[in-house]
This record gives structure tokens, sequence and C-alpha cells, in this order.
């Protein structure tokens, strides 16, 4: 309840009116900022999440203060905190804390739409299909592992005369693909469930696994520390276990399932059903030392042979709608351009470095399409264009980087330009190089088909 | 990302895990305990939310300490905190300290629940039909607020020798009807768009605004303060323009809307355009003074008359399922049985009076549904009982008068034991009072029909 200002308490009632305001406005920028770009990229046949990493680096840190990260240590736009200071009669210092503390309810809901978003893409996969091409989406995880870091570490120090730890740190940020914004892309565009589709999100998942056991000994290699190797043989075994049996469950989980729902007579039974699925594998996930995100899309794939299967995706659909779109802009909020702005000659140093990484990045990952055998037409260059954006898994390698203190000034600035080109080039290119072809429905012709039917259809 | 245990800034990481674990683990078991009696209560033809309430009972603070606000003080069950613990190989101190911090999350999206529920009542709410009973809502709300105010602060004085402050602040407390658990059983057994549903939801709308107002009063009072009538003048005059505004614009704003959203392209329009007229709405109503919720359901009013209302009901329908069962459960858990159990002779003392306040609370209400003059048949023990939920409004009163000091112990415990007995009893009654009539759809008939369509066809 919020209450008036005539209030005992008041104090702690204006608060709360505060907070409610502070939260409300912070969604409406949000949609507001990302819905009016998307619209103008859907127009030009552009990926809307474009729009979203965009709507970002516009209200975030490096463009009007709006939302920012409270990690970032950047005030908040003045208007903003006057026009809620004024409204809920609170200061502006306290205003600016609560916009701090409830930040994490934002960030909350927004990792929720990333796992309904990987739950979506589970849902949506063919689990024949990507066993089929299981083979040449490990190849294409390891060569796109393998060749940016080779290439990234060693020209680092040859060109560039970077030390080894530093080198292979930042060698290291440009081997994982953020599955999050490929799965969005080829889900918007209908692609999903191509043999391309398929091999891009089979690799990704392998390259998030092989992203944790490399950050594992990188880590550990710059601390200093001696690497032990019992831990990483340990969350290898448990990767191998995890991927087994997710495969595995796919096969004989789903009617186990379906029997259960027909038992269940509670309204909205398949939903609530359907998320304690989703939560009981993101828990395993998360406690043999995986990502809970890898859980959310094995929960996906586990049932995506219910015949509940479109209603389920009927009903997550709306949540990735809305919470997937926190994320993105989210993740564009908390890019800090200004250090890669060129007008500064303080950054031209790092800049130099930051095209030869951002080359690397993009030479590695296309490259690893063309790493397997097969026996089916494939569009190599989509399977590479796909693994190539690095989003908020890069971000996160260059924030451990700068807490960690092994990274130069120019080393940070040239692994945030990596991960913002690729991160930004890899949908364009995509619709690029799609726009020819069609994989059977119209999704990404900028009709009005909303997004739910799109994904539905193709 | 999670990292295994061998990484520098290890302890952060570990912090990730276990707060991922905590986070997912504790949805699990909300929806494990009110689903388990969800299942049973249907096949009883009973509300669900009585199943959601009492999960919470059993698994908060009264029961196993699994589900526990920070503020109610209560140690967390020492078995989940080994488990995290053990599992993340983070100390147990730390995961009560974890715990404490991300229940924020969960309150944010248990109120993202909440009104959704409200923008979800508002969609389904007949306008026409609302303004045609707006006189007898009007009628039913203030006697549903001066009937149990009068006999409840005069009883306690005459009967029980309570002082005059702490008898106004408990005769207060019995004023206002949980809307939200009014709303859900309605919806659930299909009542909503009777001419009773709309009585009820006008009138519980309505005795919303005067809650706030005479909270103030009482508040202001109990604090010794003169009483100031301006800013109380303010709130009417602002809730007034409020109510105006928002059925001047359902008559007018839909198609405006619609207009609007036949012009966007980007998938997920529906969905995203009517969230941010809520977020709108909402804003609006937490400005001027009001609850947030009230501007949740104005939001739905204001667009029940868009031809994309059935698109944007199956949108909402899933975040409700979800999100508002995380409300319910979280109501119940925030209920301390403990001081109401009768085997201890501390309690005795209040009991008796506690019974006082329960027969006055359920009296005043269900006399209310005969307080009004109407031309049409009318079941006036359905608005009667439809009134008589007070849930977490009743626990938020309860909250401010043990802040400000204002009660003794036995009169705090006559509250709560009112809060609880008027809400588990409101959604029982409710469904033997209608069991004989069906509205149509045979969604209170406990068959499988999931929430949705039942709304939906209802």
């Amino acid at each position: 309840m919020t209450l008036p200002s005539l209030l005992l308490e008041a104090g702690s009632h204006q608060l709360e009116m505060a907070e409610t305001l502070i939260g409300v406005l912070r969604f409406l920028l949000i949609f507001l900022a990302a819905r009016t770009l998307a619209e103008v990229l859907v127009r030009f046949q552009l990926p809307t999440i474009l729009g979203e990493l965009l709507a970002g680096v516009i209200i975030g840190v490096s463009g009007f203060h709006l939302l920012v990260p409270p990690e970032s240590q950047v005030a908040i736009n003045e208007s903003f905190v006057q026009l809620i200071s004024s409204l809920a009669d609170v200061p502006a210092p306290e205003i600016q804390q609560l916009y701090n503390e409830d930040f994490l309810i934002l960030e909350g809901v927004a990792n929720l739409g990333l796992y309904a978003l990987l739950f979506l893409t589970g849902l949506e996969s063919e689990l024949d299909e990507l066993v089929a091409v299981g083979a040449q989406a490990f190849t294409v995880a390891v060569a796109g592992v393998v060749l940016p870091f080779a290439l990234g570490t060693i020209g680092l120090m040859v060109l560039f005369q970077v030390d080894l730890i530093p080198a292979v740190f930042a060698g290291a940020s440009m081997t994982a693909t953020s599955i999050g914004i490929t799965a969005s892309v080829f889900g918007e565009l209908g692609y999903l469930k191509t043999r391309e589709g398929q091999i891009v999100i089979g690799a990704a998942v392998l390259d998030d696994i092989l992203g944790i056991v490399i950050l594992a000994i990188v880590v550990a290699l710059g601390a200093g520390g001696s690497l032990e190797i019992g831990p990483i043989l340990k969350l290898v075994a448990a990767a191998v276990v995890f991927v087994v049996a997710a495969i595995a469950l796919s096969r004989s989980a789903a009617p186990a399932f379906d029997w259960v729902i027909d038992r269940l007579k509670a309204p909205g039974e398949v939903i609530v059903a359907s998320f304690m699925v989703l939560a009981v594998v993101m828990f395993a996930a998360t406690a043999i030392g995986l990502e809970a995100a890898l859980g959310a899309f094995a929960a996906g794939l586990i049932l995506s042979s219910s015949k509940h299967t479109h209603a389920i995706q009927r009903a997550v659909i709306p949540i990735v709608s809305l919470f997937a779109t926190i994320f993105f802009v989210l993740v564009g909020a908390g890019m800090d351009l200004s250090v890669v702005n060129p007008a500064d000659p303080a950054n031209r140093a790092g800049l130099v470095m930051a095209g030869f990484m951002f080359v690397v990045a993009i030479i590695g990952k296309v490259a690893a399409g063309w790493s397997f055998l097969s026996d089916k037409p494939t569009n190599r260059l989509v399977v590479g264009l796909g693994m190539m954006p690095r989003g908020e898994v890069g971000l996160i390698f260059l924030g451990l980087g700068t807490a960690s203190g092994l990274l130069t000034p120019s080393l940070e600035a040239a692994i945030l330009l990596m991960v913002v080109g690729t991160t930004f080039l890899a949908p364009l290119l995509l619709r690029v190089v799609l726009k020819d072809k069609d994989p059977g429905a119209d999704s990404g012709d900028g009709s009005s088909t909303p997004q739910p039917e799109a994904q539905l259809t193709a």
C-alpha cells in the first residue's frame, strides 16, 4: 500500500511509493526504447534483438544513464531522480539508493527471461536432428573455441607484445558464444529448426560447457596458483553426464510428464508443471557446477516431445517477450562505450588492438563453420555467423578480467569492442545471408506476425 | 556463469551458485506445496487459492521455515541451509544472508503476479455492467467499511476495555477487503462477469480507496498529531479523478490502442504494448497516492474493450498462473500462527477477543451485502461473502500496528486471527453458496479445464 505524506512512519511509505515509481518507470523506459528501435529494425528486416541491445546502450551507462547497473558506479540521470523525488517527496540521495537496491529485482526478472528463452529454444529443438548433427556441432564448438583462442593469444603476444597471462585471458574471452543472442536471432528469423540452426544451437551449448572449463583453467593460471587437474576433470565428467542424461531423458521423460499432466486437475497445470521441470533441471545443472541457463535449455529439450509442447510454448512466449527483452536491454546498458571512443586520444592505442581482436573473433568463429564434414548441404557461413555473437558471456569475461586486475585499460577496451562488435554484427550479417532464403514461415519478412506464431510455425 | 571451486575470486562465484540454488529451490518448494494442495482442493471443488495460502502457512513462518520473509526474523530451516551450503561450498551464515537479500526478487515477482491478476480482472470486467452496478458497489463498499469499523471499535472498547486509539486501529484493520483474493476466487469459479461478481469487484476497488483514506486518518490519530484535513481531501479528490478518468478512458482509449497495435510490426507487440499501458496507469495511480494495484485493475478495464482483449488475456494468464501463486503463498508464509495457538495459555486472553473480532468481521461484510437497493435479482450472500477476505491488506494493517507499538499482543493476535479466519473461510463459504449454481462454464467443477480457458469462456 502506498500512503499519503501525512502518515506515521511517513518515511517508509513514501519510500515504498518511490520504489514502485522507480520500478514502473524503469520498465516503461526499457520497453519504450527497445520497442521503438525494434519497430524501425523490422522495417529493414533486421532482428529486433539489435534494437534491444541498442536501446540498452542508449538508455544505459553509455547513454542517458536511465538504466545503470549499480556495479557501474555511474550516477543516475538527474531528471529521473528529480521526477521520482518530487512525486514521492523523498530526498534525491535516497532515490539513488532505492534505485540500486531494487536493481536486483530487475536483474532477477531478466535472468528469468533468459531462462525462459533457452527453455523455449529447447522446446522448439528437434532432438533427433540435434543428435544427428551432434558430431558437426561438436567440431564447430571445438574449432570455434580453439581458433579464436590460439589466434588471439599468439597474435596479442607477437604483434602487440602483451604478456602471456593477459594474452591468454583475452584469447579466452573470445571463445564463448552467447547462446541467448543466437537462440533469439534464429528463433525470430524462423531458422531454429533448420539443419544450420540445430548445429549452431548444439555447438553453442557445448561451447558454453567448454567456456566454463576454459575459464576455470585460465583464472587458475591468472591467480598464479598451481593448476589442479582434479576439479577440472570432475567438471568435464559432470558436463558429459549432464548432456547424456538430458538426451536420454528427452526420449523417456516426456511420456511420464504427459501421464502426470493427465492426472492433474487444478487449473494452469501445464504451465506450472513445465516450470517445475524447468526448475528441477536448472537445479541439477547448477548443483554440478554448470550454468543454470544450460539446465533451462535441457529442460526444454526434455519436454520437446511432450504432447503438451505447443501449450507450453504458447504459455512461455509472453514471458520471453517481456522478460528476455529486459535481459538484452540490460546487456546493452552495461556496455561502457566511452573507453572505445576514438575521439579520445587515450583510447587510440587500444583501438588498434581492438581492431585486431575484432577481426580474429570473427574469423575464428566463421572458420569454425568450415570445420566439419557433412553429407548433407549445409550453409557453413550461417553456422559460422551464428557462433559469432559473444554478448553477455563476453561481458562476464571482461568483468572477471577487470576485477582480477590482469588487464591493461587498452586490453579491456579491446575486449569490449570485440564483444560489442560481434554482438551487433552477427544478427546484421545473418539477416543479410538469410535474406533470400525462406525456411517456410514468413517470420523474417517484417510482417506483423507476432514472434509466437512465427516460432511455432517455423 | 557459475564457476567451479578452484577459481580466483572463488568466493563470489560460489555465492552466485548458491544464489541460483536458493532461488530455484524456493521456487520449487512454493509450487510443490501449492500445487499438491490445489490438486486435493479441486477434487473437493474448492478454490485453489486456499491451497496457495495454506501452502504458505505450511512452508512459512508457522510451519517448516522454508519460506521466511526476512522481516519475520525467523531462522531458515536447517536442512535447507545445509543442502545449499554443501552443494555450493558456502558457509551456512552466508546462505542465510543470501536468502534474505534475494527475497526481494521473490517479492518483486510476487507483486508482478498480483498486478497481472488485477490487470486480468479488469480485462475480464464488463465496463457497462460495472457502471450499471456502480451505486450498489458504492453502498456495499461504504457499508462494508462502516459496519465492521463501528461494531469492532465500540465492541472492543465496551466489551474488552480496549483504549480508544488501539480500538480504532483494530476496527480500521477490519475494513479492507483483499481484492486479490476476491478476484482470484470469482475468476476461478467463473463468476467474475455475473452481476454479483461485478458488484463485488467494484466494491472491492472502492473499498481499497476508502481503506487508504481511513488508514491515513487512523495513523495520524495514532501518532498523536493533529489531523490535517487538507491532504486527506486532496487524496479523496485524486481518487475520484482517477476513477472517473479510468471509466472515461475505457470508453475511448481502447480504439486508440488498437490503432497503434495495427501499426506495430515487431513481434510480440500485443503483450508488450498492453504491459506498457499497464505500467503507465500504475505509474499514474501511484503518483497520486493510490495503490499501484488499483492502477493495474484500471489498466485492464481500459483495455477491456480492445479488439485484442482475448490475445492479451491469453498472454497474461500464464504470468498470473505462475506469479500470483507466489504472491498468495507469500501471504500465507507471512502468517505467524503461533500467537493464536490455543494450547499456549498466554494466548487465551487474546483468543476470546479474536473470536469477537472474527465474528464482527464476518457480520460486517456479509451485512453489507444487504445494504443496497436493487431492481434485479441479486444474490446478496454472495456479495457479502465476496467482500469478506482481508488477506494481505489485513496483514499490512497488522504490520503497521505492530511497528507503531499501538497494539497489545492480545490485540495483535486477535487481528491476525480475524485476517486468517476471513481469508480462509470466504473462499470455502463462497464455494458452498455457489455450489448449485452454474454461471455458464463448468470451470468450478474440478474438471481438468485449465484456468485460462475457464476464465475466457466464463
